[in-house]
Parts: C-alpha cells; structure tokens; sequence
C-alpha cells in the first residue's frame, strides 16, 4: 500500500488559534486574493489572512474558489485577466499542475516539484514558489528550535514530505533521514534533497520501524495519526528528552505522537503551528505580514 | 454633439446612503459574486450588496475584478468555472459584450441590448438580464409614486435611457415620450420600446427644448447636471404640483433639476434611490434579498 500525500496545509474546518475575526471592509478599490483547489469548504487560509491583512491595513480579501482540476488552465487564464487580483494561494489537487501555469518557480518549488502560492509582479510575469515546508521551519524557529546544524528525521516523502524536507535543507540541518512506506518515493525524495544541498548528508531509512534514537527533530508528514487507530509514524519508546517532535497531521487536541513525545519530555509542534508559519512566509511573499 | 451615454449605476466613491458596515465573514465555504468592469474603483456595489447579505445571513461576499474590455471573453471563461462564483453584476465597458458570453438574455436585456447581471442557475447555465431601469421603477413605487397608466418624458437614450424607458413600459406607462440630442438615436430608442410594448403611446421629442407640460413623470438621463455649469434637461419653469421627477445623475447634494423640481412643488427621486432599487431587483435576482 503506498502512502498517501500528507493533508493540506488548510484544516479540515478547524480555525488556527489565536484568530482574530477582522477583514478589510470591501468597496471598489479592495485588491484580491483567492485560495484555489477542489474541495474548497475545509480550507481555513481565509480565517487566516483576512485578519492579517486587516490588522495591517491592507485593502484586499483573500476569497476561496474552487476549480475542477480540468478547468485549471482556463480559470487561471481568466484570473490573470483580473487586474486587481494579486496572488493565489494553490491547494490540493493543483500545486503539482500550476508549475506549468506562471512564467518562474522558485528554487524550493522547483525542487519540490509543486507550488502553493503564485504572484503577480510589478512587470505582470507570475512567480510561483512552495511555502508549506518554509512554514515549518518558521514554526521552528520561533519556538526557539532552529534547525540548523541539527540532524533530522522525516517521516513520509509526499508533497508535504517534500516541502518539509527541502525546507529543513534549506535551513541548515547537518543530516536528514528520509522514510516513506513507498521506499521508492523517499528514495527519489532523497535524490532532490541530496542534489539540491550537497552540504546536508542525505539517507533513506525502512518505514514505519525507524527509530528516532540519535536525531535532533522528528517530523511525521504522513497522514497517520488522523484517525485513532492509526499506527504511530516512529518508534514512540525512543522519543527522548531534548529531541523536537513535529506533526503535520491538523487535530484540535494532541494528536498521540505528539502525546507522547510530551510525555517524554520533548519539545513539540502542531500542524497549526506549522500553519501559522507558512501564513506568515506566504504573506510576506505577497508583500503584507 | 453626441450625447454621451449616462453615468453607470456605480456612483463614483458615493455611498448611497443608510449603509450598514457589514459584511459576512470569508471562510472555505463563502461563496462569490463580482463586479466586473473597468475601471473599478469607483463602483459602489460592494458596499451595497455586502451588507445585505450579511442582514440576511448568506454565506456569500461581492468582490470588486477590474477586467479590461479586450480581456472579457478569457475572463468569463475563467469565472464560469469557480465552482462558488454565482453570479456578476455587468458595468462599464461590458454590459452590451456580455450579451454574448450568456446562454440566455431576459427579455429586458434583449430590448435594450445590454445586462447588468448575470448568474449561474442550478442547471449550470448561465442567464444575464438588465435591471438599470427596474431599480427606477422600485424606487419610484417605494415612495408610492408607481408609474402604471401614467405618462413619462425622458431625456437621454443612452444605455441608462433605454433601461429606464424599458422598465418604464415593463411597468405600464400609457404615455412616453423620449428625447436625445441625437434625435436618431432617440427614435431607435423609441421604435424598441413600441416593439416591445404596444399598448404604449411612445413618441420622439425634440432636446433639450422639451417642455415637461402635461407628464406626470420627468426622468433625466443625461449627464447634464453632473457639472456646475450644465444646462438643465428639460424646461424648468414647465415643472409643476403632481409631477414626479427622477434624476439618474448620482450626487451627494440635489441636482439643479432635483432642486427645481422640489421648488416647485414636484415629488422627486436621485440616482441613490434608483442605484438601492437596482440593488435590491438584482438582488432577487441573484437569489437572496
């Protein structure tokens, strides 16, 4: 059974803590943003970058719209025809698919393989890059918990895997193990890592029975722990103290790896947390936060 | 001189008055309506539409999308396949063009040859009509003054003239009158509005001599008045107790016409008035309010 990608990085109907219900007042001269993917209800970037543009007086909304995955081409065409719309957030099913629709990706997206936020630059060409690992590392850092010089394990090697992994590369980690189910997928992520950082030693290691013994950060991008019978994505008896625990997986309350490694005196870091952080990176590349 | 077509319905940076602030707060299940046009900042529909939808609690939220008049047919594509996008009120430059990127045209905008509105049905189609003049019905029955069996002068066959002269007929004027600086352009005018409607006595009248003697209702829909210095509409000492006078032009204080008229005795309506009417005729037709 291969692994399935990792959630998006907008909940499933949960609200980020620490929202505050602000949005710009709209009138003619409010600017756009839009949130694109298919489903479309769940995602929560709405809840999340109305109030940071409000708070920093910025005219503009970001609106969600959900495009089929075969109208993405011809919806994008006719959303680079709105003058005042000034970026997009992509979602699930299209980061893959909107690589090939802007004229440049940044060096993350293009290792990664997907983006999750495109802009219009002040010359009207459409930049692209990949912010959903760039989140967690944010996360990171401002719980005191930079990466770099620290050593690395990954669990799951989807989009969110991907991200996560380029992102924590691009930080500084000094080694970063890559697992996956679908050995082939962590193989290949590795590949990218490997070829994109030559300074970070890169390996592959059996899914799910790697231990987290001896690694500074342990990262779950897979999808277990969403549902309660989920097996966990490490070996739980090898959390220890000192070690950082992260979890992609969106849950209101603790999801069990993130329980335990509590209880194991680790520090931790939820997937709202992990949100919080790419809004931040997304909102700068649009040019507010 | 040709007489320049009125100004559009979207007052530039005038709130029609008694705005209530509100407006629902976006999330992943917001759904979306726009007002296309360009240019775009001086439209007033956001602030208008926005709060009725919050009054009356729908999840939905109108958006301002400048598209230039080259890009129209790419962008309409584009909308048409945002899944949450149900509907468009139709400014300048689009409000003829649009006829075209429908599946079906009321038989309002099949008279006057332009909609300002259009939405998605439940079968997927999409159907636009013209509502400009029907807001100028509503307001003039909302303040008890309902044109059936009446008789009506009006000044101006642009875009504006041929909605109000259409709803005018729609809602049973006996007698109606139409004037223009371009003479041909009021006759073509006036042979749509005896096409459509042939219990209607309608005339062409000379411009902008025409004596407002023995109408009950005057409607200007010229832009004279829009600056200081312009010559009225009409006659202004044919105006007398019992008429109802209308001015399509959008100002914060009276118009001279507005002001002679209440001089004398004259019931009158604003361009405001008309703009809350259309509001609420589009708003039916949209679905809520």
């Amino acid at each position: 059974m291969s692994q399935i990608d990792p959630p998006s990085v907008d909940p499933p109907s949960i609200d980020p803590p620490s929202i505050d219900p602000g949005q710009s007042v709209i009138t003619g001269s409010t600017r756009l943003y839009a949130i694109i993917g298919d489903p479309i209800r769940q995602v929560g970037s709405p809840r999340v970058f109305n109030p940071i543009m409000a708070r920093n007086k910025v005219d503009a909304v970001l609106v969600p719209m959900r495009i089929a995955a075969a109208d993405l081409a011809a919806a994008v065409a006719g959303l680079k025809a709105i003058g005042n719309l000034d970026g997009l957030i992509v979602t699930i099913p299209h980061k893959m698919a909107m690589m090939a629709l802007v004229d440049e990706v940044g060096a993350t997206g293009r290792l990664v393989g997907a983006i999750n936020a495109v802009r219009r630059g002040k010359d009207g060409r459409w930049a692209g890059d990949m912010f959903d690992g760039r989140g967690c590392v944010r996360g990171l850092k401002d719980q005191g918990d930079d990466p770099a010089g620290r050593s690395a394990l990954l669990a799951g090697a989807g989009g969110g895997g991907s991200a996560v992994a380029c992102a924590l590369a691009e930080a500084g980690v000094k080694r970063l193990t890559v697992c996956d189910i679908d050995r082939a997928k962590a193989e290949r992520l590795a590949r990218v890592v490997a070829g994109g950082f030559p300074a970070v030693a890169v390996a592959v290691g059996p899914s799910p029975a790697e231990s987290p013994r001896g690694y500074d950060l342990v990262v779950n991008c897979t999808p277990m722990g969403m549902k309660p019978d989920d097996p966990p994505p490490v070996d739980l008896d090898a959390l220890a103290p000192g070690m950082t625990v992260i979890d992609i997986v969106l849950k209101q309350e603790p999801t069990p790896l993130l329980a335990a490694a509590a209880s194991r005196g680790c520090h931790t870091m939820n997937g709202h947390r992990m949100l919080q952080g790419q809004a931040m990176e997304v909102a700068r590349f649009f040019g507010f936060g």
